[in-house]
């Protein structure tokens, strides 16, 4: 029997990876410190799931929590993802120091595979285009100066892969880069863009040359699952290689919404940080996982339009 | 005032910087496992500091003395340093975890600066030479795997000088390089060779051609005294920049116990592992923190050996 222990599973991308964990025969436990209960239900995609309500950072409270549910893996989301708090905050730290203690009670508890969460903000952006999980440097190689957020994602890697190589326990890392979907935080841009669409103001965009890829966080949560499932060892870019500026994506909302007059590109300068290029090599994901992204670009969209329609007609009902 | 709390301090560097952090004005507190007792007395090297028997892994413990002591400094050497066990062992892991969050206490109680030990290890070997803190490439750069203990200080390290930049705590980092001294483990070269000869036996050596640099341990603790008042920040290589081949330091050895023909050169294989020059870039301790060597390699040789002498004689009578 596979039982998997699921961190931040009801997270914005966590959750995701709960029914395709089921779907691939895992009996699913998850944890965090929220209660279920009428005030606060839980996610809908964690039903069918054990949920357990246990601080992550309280380590007695965790080795029993593994204690009691021996789980043959884990799948390691939780972490501080608060926009514009999530890149400088000191928890940053904290969440490294919890997900060490973690690892080694799951292993000590007779764990066989651990899967993290990463970023793509660990690869060198003044470096980076499309990024390789072995070829491109890193924010913090030769000594570079990276965020909080960067240094203890890359610093966690790091000893997530040599504990396994060491203690021989399978494990890997998935780098996760650009996503969209439902719940998403409204100040990051897929959302904030529709937002303003369904309230009739203009969403004031950059000129949106930047090229990125984007997956629909269904997508990044079952790619997480079948990577989880997999054998695959290390790093492994979680994204879609296929090319899209921002502009296109944008436009395409505006297209979806029939207000394409409401897309305001050019309205906002482009910070200096972004760089024109930031795709996944997402070979490893292709060809060793095996995995390929459920919907199109656009089919993603229009889900999440109808989200936010749905979930604004339920704030203003 | 100024009040420090130093890890690992009855070790075999880290008791060395008790004094020396006392000679400074520093009000000296100790931390360790180890409980004063006749059976079982604190190095002598640690009268006139006030010791704590606390395990630095009890969190609850750590925060309480840290919360009783309110240091101005934290300097802290405690590790897992077992030869033969501390390249492998996932404590090193532990230690990671333990030290983020002994660091988050620190600050949050007022703390103003920390200093961490590290070592000569987290350095590309394969790319050494001469080791400068900013431009020699780390053990771990470019997705190289190391082994659990570099993997695990390059990361502390990289972390530490983030949380300080973000924290406005002033940290440092002092990189250690090749060392002796009183209470050397017996399996270390240096020690090794010593008990050898007192005991009449044949020094059993390698040919020695390799070039390192050595720091008695009471220097090693001394400088590590002046980085901790100093205000340097970063990465500092704590060493001897004076070029020494393994040969030249055994014969000395051997000179100096008036026993040169025990000294057994060329009787072992080099390990392919060794580097033939490894030395440290000694200029930010020299210039930065203003700091030199308190005695010659041959001085210091001099008292390591009236050392063992003493101790064996306390041994066998």
């Amino acid at each position: 029997m596979k039982r998997v222990l699921i961190t931040g599973a009801t997270g914005y991308i966590g959750r995701w990876s709960v029914p395709a964990a089921m779907a691939r025969g895992f009996d699913v436990h998850t944890v965090g410190t929220r209660r279920a209960g009428a005030e606060n239900p839980l996610p809908g995609e964690l039903d069918g799931a054990s949920h357990h309500a246990t601080d992550l950072f309280d380590r007695e409270a965790v080795a029993g929590l593994v204690e009691q549910i021996r789980p043959t893996h884990l799948l390691h989301f939780a972490w501080n993802a608060t926009p514009g708090v999530y890149w400088t905050t000191p928890e940053n730290f904290r969440w490294v120091s919890a997900s060490l203690d973690l690892l080694e009670t799951f292993h000590r508890a007779g764990g066989d595979r651990a899967v993290m969460a990463g970023s793509c903000a660990e690869y060198d952006w003044s470096a980076a285009g499309i990024c390789h999980e072995f070829h491109t440097p890193l924010a913090t190689d030769g000594g570079r100066q990276a965020t909080p957020y960067a240094t203890a994602k890359i610093a966690l890697q790091k000893m997530l892969d040599s504990y396994g190589r060491q203690e021989g326990l399978s494990t890997a890392w998935g780098r996760i880069f650009f996503q969209f979907g439902p719940y998403e935080h409204p100040a990051r841009l897929i959302a904030s863009v529709i937002n303003a669409l369904l309230a009739g103001r203009e969403a004031q965009c950059t000129a949106g040359q930047q090229t990125r890829g984007f997956l629909h966080t269904a997508d990044v949560g079952d790619a997480f699952a079948a990577l989880l499932d997999a054998d695959v060892q290390g790093p492994v870019n979680i994204g879609s290689d296929t090319p899209v500026t921002i502009a296109e994506v944008v436009r395409t909302i505006g297209e979806i919404m029939g207000k394409p007059d409401l897309i305001g590109l050019g309205k906002r300068e482009t910070p200096a940080s972004e760089p024109p290029l930031l795709l996944p090599d997402a070979r490893r994901l292709r060809d060793e996982v095996g995995w390929r992204p459920g919907r199109s670009l656009r089919a993603g969209l229009e889900d999440v339009v109808g989200w936010w329609r749905d979930n604004q007609a339920v704030k203003s009902g």
